[in-house]
């Protein structure tokens, strides 16, 4: 029998067939590199009616960049950055982020993923002091690494304080859409109204073949941008078929739809396991993620026929994630196959 | 009228149908992500078919990646590295290789884009002095940045001068493939043979959407790549999608067609414009690129209804490009232009 | 009456008269630069007779420049370094590390400023994944930032730790003297018999005016360092005034007699503080510092008199130093002026 | 008999007697440390009254970190810089200057090390090209490499042309003492008053043990100087041992003196080699530098006496320095010892 990638993560998933053809489409004839073309003027447009039309936006290669390039966009080499212990840019980026920046990563612990104004006081301090890092951008993913969701207040709080302190609220959105389908709110909501200052808008987890977005909501942010892009190793020469599968993302509600069925396979995955006692769901089930705790031989076990992520080896904490094309029968499959474990 | 893009860059051509249908195949079902995936497996199988069982080879997103972290797995911080003054990697990657590896780039003048051993000889010294970078690295373009192409003898002068310093050979191979047409030689020939160490393996400008290859032709160069590449951005989680590119371009010759008919189609608009007194061609014409220096009112004029790069202001030098889906119909009219313009 | 400095660093005292007389005798003459002159070959040399034959030392103008330099050495950019979080490394060094040498800094929090194998354990984790930093170099300061001292065995076991792990022990020793006089032991039974990999040593704030050295236990560590240190600024023209300073430094135990009498007088400030109920000693006194609480009030009214450094704002907590050049006579007026304050 | 090293550099020579008296002066006593001294204010307006009141001046350890910090204070990492082929920046820093600001150093070759705006003008192109590298800086050295000199008017159009295109004018002035005495001119002369926007002013090869200032002429450039200088290693804790040195240097006219006598001393050495036709000077001598060409076998003789840099293998060109200490009678025996060679 073969290991199965239903639940290892969501970009185990293929290409949504929308976006496929929408790339298939804009194949057709010559056409300007480097981001000059139309199809990428049209794409800029439907992200302005998305999250606001005084926004910059830029496409880079993935998530890492987006997070690494649109930091570098506000920060100076002397510059820290806050973000929680659990943050990609911190555990997931190889140290790319003070490469590139050349900034500290001050890390906060949290129970879910959350930063909280409460939780970074203690860590932001040392202003002005010449030996001490500069605190400049505090950094949220949303959704978090643990499938938890900022609501608009809670972020309106983050960039409420940031701002007071001269700071920046930057968001890596890699899981936007789950985030923004949990809250039945559109884009905008938990972005350019919350006070967000920098977003790396990711579609890949969410239906896409490649290509992130970089997303200012002040122009002063990005004047620099399109040179950090380049030196950054991100200015891609076909960028149409970048533009072209956000275009798609974001016509006809296909960022809502393949996000909302994301999240309602993962609820129906935990519901589902509610009646295995050894199976102990560990945090909120708001996106596509569901966080478990289980014996280890258990796991063990049960990866010989599904891959997926131990998350914490100490706590023998698992992640499961649906995606776009998570069907109820994969859920039913993987559940059958847990209980055969347990039992 | 509408600008034309058709000799504006090879890059201004979509992608090849065999290259999309793969695309289209990998699509279906699930596959572990960076790069763990059969097709990946499959490809990397295919490079050693091509290039030599012994390679390393890893994907990056584009070609200036794939030089700049190429290049920054075999460099110390305090290394220089030695280019003709007209390569990509000094002219059109915005000192990303400076800022990622923080080496020197020391460049060599040359008349058509081509480095020997000779023109080098005056550049490289300082071994040693601690004051001095420290001599490390040499890298080609093949074919040049002049549309000049480097034969087998050239490319072993210089990777064994460099060999003779304890130093390496790169090669930035964007348009490898024309090259190996232009030459009728096989991929292995112009590269693992002729002692490249470490090179870039492009197919953009061949017929491919997005990705680039970076090979290593000895294995103790590239034991660190892995993190080299995620820190610099260019791990890409849904790899299947560059890997199953490539094993398109790498099956059934398709690499050398396209490549041959865009070499071919740059030597008959060549040819078209022998008798065009005002169109003076200024580098052989061994790829898929046309040097010409003309007037610069008719440059002014051409631009009005085609796109192109002027490569030399002061000397009023244009390019001109064909790619694999140029026709000899689109340089018939782009002749025709010219004529309509100069007489 | 103006505020006086004292206690605020061991660094505000000037240079000790011997040192200050090896620099003027070595004044005479001509001498190569750059360190190829005799009196940077003898300092060498004793540098040697203390911290054993093996070694390579090099000199660099500050401490901050000792650690960074010496860990750009023993680190790839993708690596990942452990230390207190109240290292100087982390706190103090405006994100240096991370920027010259690109890699990840993480910090465990402590009581004392002592990192422990248990403490660091859960932290250390993702060899060979290439989302993450690599751990390669644990760094401790001795004596820490608490002015707390590790003894042999507990380096040892750090070493030894690290080195299981294919990782390497870094010592920041800007105080080391102060830590050897502490336990009565050599400079090497802290450092080389201990297992330390790479230490910086430094003379600052133990007399001397300028300089600092980095000292590597094993040969094939410090091959790169001189262009290291070139390209990292620290490359002395008239290096015989940082050589002489520490030939002074290591000649007649004045190293050993500046360390015991400034530990001398921070001992007798803490006992003097004994019957002060208003200020808590916070940690133990074993070099030259003294750390305390007391109420908010009396710390303002205090530092109209005296300068010193509020270590933690939130509990109240102070540091006071002693040097080479405190006297009694200052300690007790600074005692008198706290009992004024506190009364 | 021993080697000398009268000629082999400025840097050979030691501490002016005034200056290490004034470092003795400064030893008295508690100062408060990272320059917030009595010493350093005092030194801070010394500086003023030589460049002009709205000047920003920092103090750092060499006059390496003074070029690349400063350069680092005005340029983002996608900027390149342009000096001449000989300078310091590009051949005797070990690409530390790539390494720290990540920009691309763009060298124009030279007949005298000295830059005009002829000259540079073919090199300076691609503004808002996101593919290419942002000019940014012109960077100057007074007296050049080649111990040549601009006068004031030659400063004034480099700087006029700087501005007139955004850049800036950034000189190494490691040698600028030199350059005014020559010149009959003050300080400000040929800094400020010239346009000069960032100076490296140095004072070891003028007397001094160590230090080199950064002198901002414009207080916007220096916003961030002194975070730029604590990340970049060069925050130095006991500070008023470099602002003593460059009190004294400043005070008195001592910083004239010394050059002058230096400058005059390379003069007489020039006339007294006129009758020795072996020998050909190559370079006009208008500070401290003799620069001449002798055959190779009588180089490498003289070599056995004395030390001194072979600057030009090639062309068999030596570089023969004097300074504030070296007499008639030193210059004496080396013309003697040249005319016993070449006899």
């Amino acid at each position: 029998m073969t290991v199965n990638d239903e639940v290892g993560s969501d970009n185990h998933s293929g290409v949504h067939p929308d976006i496929l053809k929408a790339i298939e489409t804009v194949n057709a004839g010559y056409s300007v590199a480097y981001g000059d073309d139309k199809c990428t003027n049209r794409t800029v447009k439907k992200f302005k009616e998305h999250f606001g039309k005084d926004i910059d936006v830029f496409f880079v290669g993935n998530g890492t960049a987006a997070n690494i390039l649109g930091i570098k966009a506000i920060t100076n080499s002397f510059n820290s950055i806050f973000c929680a212990e659990t943050a990609h840019l911190n555990v997931h980026e190889c140290c790319g982020p003070e490469k590139f920046t050349g900034c500290k990563l001050t890390v906060v612990p949290t129970l879910d993923g959350k930063l909280t104004v409460d939780l970074l006081k203690p860590y932001i301090f040392g202003f002005c002091d010449p030996h001490m890092a500069q605190p400049k951008v505090i950094s949220i993913t949303q959704s978090t690494e643990y499938g938890t969701v900022y609501n608009p207040n809670e972020i309106k709080n983050l960039s409420d304080f940031a701002h007071s302190k001269k700071m920046l609220l930057h968001m890596d959105g890699a899981r936007l859409c789950n985030a923004a389908a949990s809250l039945n709110v559109d884009l905008a909501a938990i972005t350019r109204d919350a006070g967000v200052d920098v977003l790396s808008f990711g579609g890949t987890k969410n239906g896409m073949m490649f290509g992130d977005a970089v997303v200012f909501f002040d122009k002063n942010l990005s004047k620099n941008f399109e040179f950090i892009r380049k030196q950054g190793m991100h200015l891609t020469s076909k960028m149409r078929f970048i533009s072209a599968q956000f275009e798609a993302l974001l016509s006809n509600d296909l960022w809502h739809k393949n996000a909302k069925h994301a999240n309602n396979m993962a609820q129906f995955l935990c519901n589902e396991l509610k009646d295995v006692p050894q199976v102990k769901i560990t945090q909120k089930v708001q996106v596509n993620a569901v966080f478990a705790s289980l014996p280890k031989k258990f796991i063990t076990e049960l990866q010989k026929k599904y891959a997926f992520h131990v998350f914490n080896e100490q706590t023998s904490e698992v992640r499961w994630m649906c995606s776009f094309n998570t069907s109820k029968k994969d859920v039913m499959n993987f559940v059958k196959a847990i209980k055969a474990v347990v039992s």
